[in-house]
Formats: structure tokens, sequence, C-alpha cells
């Protein structure tokens, strides 16, 4: 008479909760959670969330790069789902971003095998060792290495104690010389499925437990750089200014509106300097930062060209000097359109308000753009914080997120 | 036969610019012009300014505060007009702030004295030793002393050494006891006048040599503080921003456009801070400098007046905080209405087109507003360049200048 409880409790709220708390506890750090990837709290992370897999009926693996990788099989399946996200976090972390993906994937797929469901597809649950970037220079290596894209060079990053990613992963008990057999064949792939905080405060907004991703940004990055005449602010007319900082102003508002206009960008100046400037004098140069995120590469790239545009026209009529340098570009990793359906005609089931949106942050779904099919969810996180122990989700709406995840499972295996 | 020749060469182009160089050889460092108050290279440049002054006609004494004071009695006068400007220097200095005008009012007085012109007051040539405010925090102390508004508490400043302004004095050979026996009756001083390189490009770009100045510029100085939100720039969307830089960018173009509105004033934010920023944040907080000056008060009141009600209008509407703490506050010192229109009768029978213009650097004349009627003739020098090795005025614009000068000395004494 329990065994309807039993099967679901792996999804109620306050078992993922507990989960989060359990998980949080492995850190290295005493006073806050920083688990870096391939660190010691790492390791003991890896092997609760193995055995956590194992219970949950899955054969369980650690595998080159770290990642803990569950599979379970269900009959003889011609295609593999994965469902992941990364249990790597930056310094002083919530206990949310990337753990709560692996525990709620765990939780879907224990819940499963209580309820003996068949279905025509193995899962892999793979809790990612390295999507923050944190330790080591470069980021989502470990996901790189199952869409076949990791790149070798990265082995030789080395951590601020000069341990390089190779030597990292050797201690981890790790054999770095295998990483290229981790590559999977699109062919056998069915997608990747990965469940997420947004880290942003629209669900919360938009006051919704759930929304299902449209794209993983792509962005732009660069660094706006402002030469007019530095002179002296008491004897200089207004009429004879080369004022780099009112430039700047001008072009920063340019840029709010373009991102103002342009559905789905994000634009951002968010560091500023007035290099030898003081109170006293008519500012001569200017540094600003630009950030430009957009689920659309191609409205991404019109905005940089007009932003670009605006920059040369202020800078003429204002007698300046600027350049706009782009130091890195990324493009964006669309979500699949038949798993964003799925996650769609499942929310609508489970009684959801079916709503989407892009993800400006990133993730281990940008590792399988162009290559496996990406779905993601999002769950509503408190005011959109995230890298910061107030980072929190409730156990409602973790549930919420758990539950869609296995509905979604269940309708691509056909199951209504 | 060279009697004409001989009389007026004190105000020839080549004497000026040969004493401009003698004086600039006076330095702290070797490498280039520094010449801090009472230190010893003053010392040495004062004892030459005194030879010059007594060359010229001039009995002369080393004042209390150190200035050099030459008197040329020119009869049994009742009143004295004082002429000068200062000997002191910001460090890597320019040749010219200062010492110019010192140098070309000994050379009017020189030309007085070799022509036997007798007027109807007595001209004090003074050489301030205190006008920079760069050895010690306070500035004008020596022409506040000769004003009666010298501040003792001034003689505790003490410099980067730990010497206190008293001790440096006693060095230079001066009596800081004396300094109240400085004050003069207002009604005994016919007035001050002041020859000064403009420290502005307004003249070169009119074209012109010389300009009577309007008033020295009251100045307002403040800080303006924002506190918006600082968020993700990948995940919060535009239209739930309070983006703080964005906020001061809108504030940082209305205070140029009230500048532009505003006849006479200038508005600079010189410096500019996001404290805490970073290229994927959204700018949580701004810290920026705000500096006003005009000639006439009421206009810089109001111009603030109106520079905080956007402040407040655009934090109102962009949902964030905000602050303007003014941290100085100095009224205009208007230039004495009769002693500018005998300098613009002056540069009209000079041939010289009347032009006037305000002071936006402070001068000594400071320390006269309301007590002492000020006049004050700026010369061009190149590019508004000042505070600067690069500082130039040429022999012919110094020369226009002394004989600027000499020919207001001459209007004042009733001379045609």
């Amino acid at each position: 008479m329990t065994a309807k409880k039993d099967h679901l409790s792996a999804l109620a709220g306050a078992s993922l909760e507990k989960r989060i708390e359990e998980l949080a506890l492995f850190s290295d750090t005493p006073d806050c959670l920083t688990r870096l990837t391939l660190g010691p709290a790492h390791r003991r992370a890896a092997d609760e969330v193995a055995s956590w897999m194992r219970e949950a009926g899955m054969s369980v693996h650690i595998d080159a790069t770290g990642s803990v990788v569950g599979r379970y099989e269900t009959g003889s399946p011609s295609k593999t789902l994965l469902v992941g996200s990364h249990i790597d976090t930056v310094r002083n972390a919530g206990r949310y971003d990337g753990a709560y993906g692996v525990i709620a994937a765990i939780a879907a797929v224990h819940t499963l095998n209580r309820n003996k469901r068949r279905l025509p597809f193995a899962i892999e649950v793979i809790a990612f060792a390295d999507e923050e970037g944190v330790r080591f220079p470069s980021a989502l290596s470990s996901s790189r290495a199952v869409a076949g894209s990791f790149d070798p060079a990265c082995l030789d990053d080395r951590d601020a104690q000069g341990t390089s990613r190779g030597d990292a992963l050797r201690t981890f008990g790790c054999d770095p010389s295998a990483i290229d057999q981790l590559a999977r064949d699109p062919a056998s792939i069915l997608g990747y499925l990965e469940l997420h905080i947004e880290q942003g405060p629209v669900l919360q907004a938009k006051n919704l437990a759930c929304g299902a991703v449209t794209a993983i940004n792509g962005a732009t990055r660069g660094e706006i750089f402002l030469e007019g005449y530095a002179g002296h602010a008491g004897t200089l007319p207004m009429d004879m200014r080369r004022d780099a900082l009112a430039a700047a102003a001008e072009i920063i508002l340019k840029i709010e509106e373009t991102a103002r206009n342009t559905a789905g960008l994000v634009a951002t100046v968010g560091r500023i300097e007035t290099p030898g400037g003081a109170v006293n004098i008519v500012p001569g140069r200017v540094i600003m930062s630009l950030d430009l995120r957009s689920p659309d590469d191609i409205s991404r790239a019109a905005a940089l060209g007009s932003i670009r545009k605006q920059i040369a026209d202020i800078s003429v009529k204002r007698n300046i000097q600027a350049r706009l340098d782009v130091s890195y570009d990324m493009a964006a990793a669309p979500c699949d359109t038949q798993l964003q359906n799925m996650i769609k005609t499942s929310m609508t089931c489970s009684g959801l308000p079916s709503f989407s949106l892009p993800s400006g942050a990133g993730h281990d779904g940008l590792s399988f753009r162009g290559r496996i099919p990406i779905g993601m969810i999002f769950i509503r996180c408190r005011d959109g914080v995230s890298h910061n122990p107030a980072e929190y989700s409730s156990p409602a709406d973790m549930e919420t997120g758990a539950r869609l995840l296995h509905e979604t499972i269940l309708t691509l295996g056909g199951h209504p």
C-alpha cells in the first residue's frame, strides 16, 4: 500500500533537497562550497554520485575525463539518451548549479527503474567533471570529450598551483590517453537532456516553476577603446572638447537601445575606466567592455554591426578615435525543435503552462552543438542569483522540474 | 639716438623670453621644472626676482609669507596699485605659468621708470610665494595674507616630508608671526592687476594675442554615487535591469547638455568607476566625479540644481539609488568692471581687438574677491597646454601682453 509512494519518493522535493545538501558537504573549503574539477572534494562527490546511480539501477564507471557515467539499460536499444549536468563548482558556489541536474536525472532513472518502465533506448546519466572552467583556463572539457571535440592541448592547462590537467586527471584515477575513445557516434545518440536552475530572474518574474530552453545563447565579448583629448576641466570650453567619456556615454546608451530593440539580445557594458582621469581633467581616454548574447547568431552579428556603426558615427561627430576589439565569439547552441516540443508537451500534460526562454549562461550542451540534439529544462531560482551561496531553488520547484524530466523521457520513449 | 629703443627694451619679446628662461633654471629637480613654494629653488628665484625689481627702480623686500614685493614710488600717492603673479610652480611645470606675469610686471615698471612716468599712485609688484598649493594642502596663502584672509591654521600644514609650512617659512627667512601685519587696508589699494597665460585654448582658437578676463570662475566639485543591481550579463533580460552604468551614461549626457545650454558654464565628469564590475556583470554600482565652473555663481547654482533634478528623474525612471555629494564650492571672483573697461580701452588704443573671456583656472585674484578690485589679462598659449613642460607662449604674444599691461597702468594713471 506504500508502493506508489515509494516509487515516487526519489522525485519528491524533500528527497532532492536532501541530496543537494549531501552533495554540498563535499567541498575543498570548510566555510563555503568550492568543488573545483578533479580536486579532492570532487573525487569524494563522484564516489557518492556513483553510489546513487548504482542504487537507481545503473551500471557505473568514471570516464577518462573524470565524469561519472551511469548506464540504464532498458532492453536491446539501438540508441542512447544522454541526460546530465555537472558536479564541479565555482569558488564560493551555490549548491544547485549543476548538482540539481545530476540529482534529478538520477531520481528520474530511479523512478523508471522502480516502475520497471521499458524504453526503446538506453539512458546514460552523466555527471560531467569540468563545466565551470575555474580551476583550469578552459571549460566544458568533459562534455567536449563525449562530443568528440576534446582539445588534447588542454591537458597542459595548469591550475594556480602549477598542476597540469593531465596530472590532475591521473591523480583522480583517470587515464588521459583514453579520452579520445570517449567520443560518441552521433548516430548512436538520441539526444542530450539537461535540467538546470535558470540562473536568471525570468521564471520568478513570470511566476513559473519551469521553462523549456530555446537555445544556449551565443556570445560576443570585446573591448571598446576611445581616445579624445585630455584637457583642463576649467579652461576647455564645451564646444572645443573631445571628451572620450561623453562619447562613451552616448555609445553605452546606443548599445542599450540596440539590445532593447533586438528580440532576445542582451548587451552589457560591465566595466569602464578613464585611464589618467581626474576630477579636473576632461577625459582623454576610455576603455570599456562589451558583452552581447543572443539565442540567434544572425541577430547577434547584426547587433554587433549596428554597434560598430554607431561607435563610428559618434566618433566622427565628436572627433575622437575609436576601436572595438572582439576577444571572444561563441556561436549559439539552439535546442532541438523536436526535443523542445516534447518538453512543452510534457509541460502541458503535467498541467504546467508551456513557456520557453533562452539560456544566457553557458552549459555542457554547448559542446553538442551541431552534433547531438540538445534539450534543456530550466527551473526557477530565487532572484536569479547563481554562483553565490545565496543560490536557491525550492523543493517544490525542484520536484516539478524532476517530474518534468521524467515525463519528457517517457514521452521520448513513446509513453503517453 | 638709441634712447627710445632702450626705454622699450624691457617689454621686448626677446627680453621677456630671456627672463622666462633664466627663471626656469631655478628648479628643485635637474630634468624638469619644479619650484615648490618655499623650497631651495624658490629661495634662489626670489633673490633673482628681487634683483630684477631693484634694477627696474623698485625698493624690494620679501614679506612674511615669502613673496617678493617691489615698490615703485611715483610721488606722494594716496593709493597703491598691486600688480603680480606667482613664482612657485607645480611639479614638472611649464615655464610661463606665474613667471610670465611677474616678469612682465617688472618690465612694465622698468619701462615707466626709464620713461620717468609720474603716476598718481604707487605700484607694488608682488611675486607671490604660494599659488599652486602643491607642496602643502592649501593654496593662495600669500595672496590671502595681503587680502587679510590668511588662515593661521595653514602654518601647520605639512608637506610630504613632514615639514610644516611654519618651519618652511622660517627656513626661507620669514617670520610667520608677522603675517597678520601683511593685510592691506582695501581703501589704500587701487586694485590688483595680473597678467597670465590663458592655460586654455580660446585665444588660440580666436587667433588673438590677448583677452580681458571677466571673472575667475567659481567651481563646484562633487561625486555622484549610483546604485542599481549587479546581475548576470547573460541571464538578466534588458527590461529587468537596473544598470547603474547605463544610468550614469544618461546623467553624463545630461550634464554635458546642461553645460552646453548655459552660457559660460563648463561641466566635466572626469573620472568614473564601476566597483566590482566585470565584462559579464550588469553594473550594480558607479562612482563618478563632477566639476562645474562658471564666471556666474547664480548660473552655476542653477546648473547644479538642474543636474540634481536630472539625476533624480533618471534614478526614478531606472529604479536606482543616486546621491550627489558636493565636496568643494568656491564662489567666482568677478573682475572689476572699471578695470575690465580700462583693459579693453587699452586694447583698442593698442590696435588690438577688444575680447573678453572667463578664467577657468584659479588665480591669486581669488583671494581679493569682494575686497580689492581685480583686473586680469590673458595671453594666448599654445594648444591651451599648461602645468606641463610643453607649455608655451610666443615672444610676440608675451610682448603684446606686457605692453598692454603697461598701457593699462598708464590709462589708470590718467595718461592717454
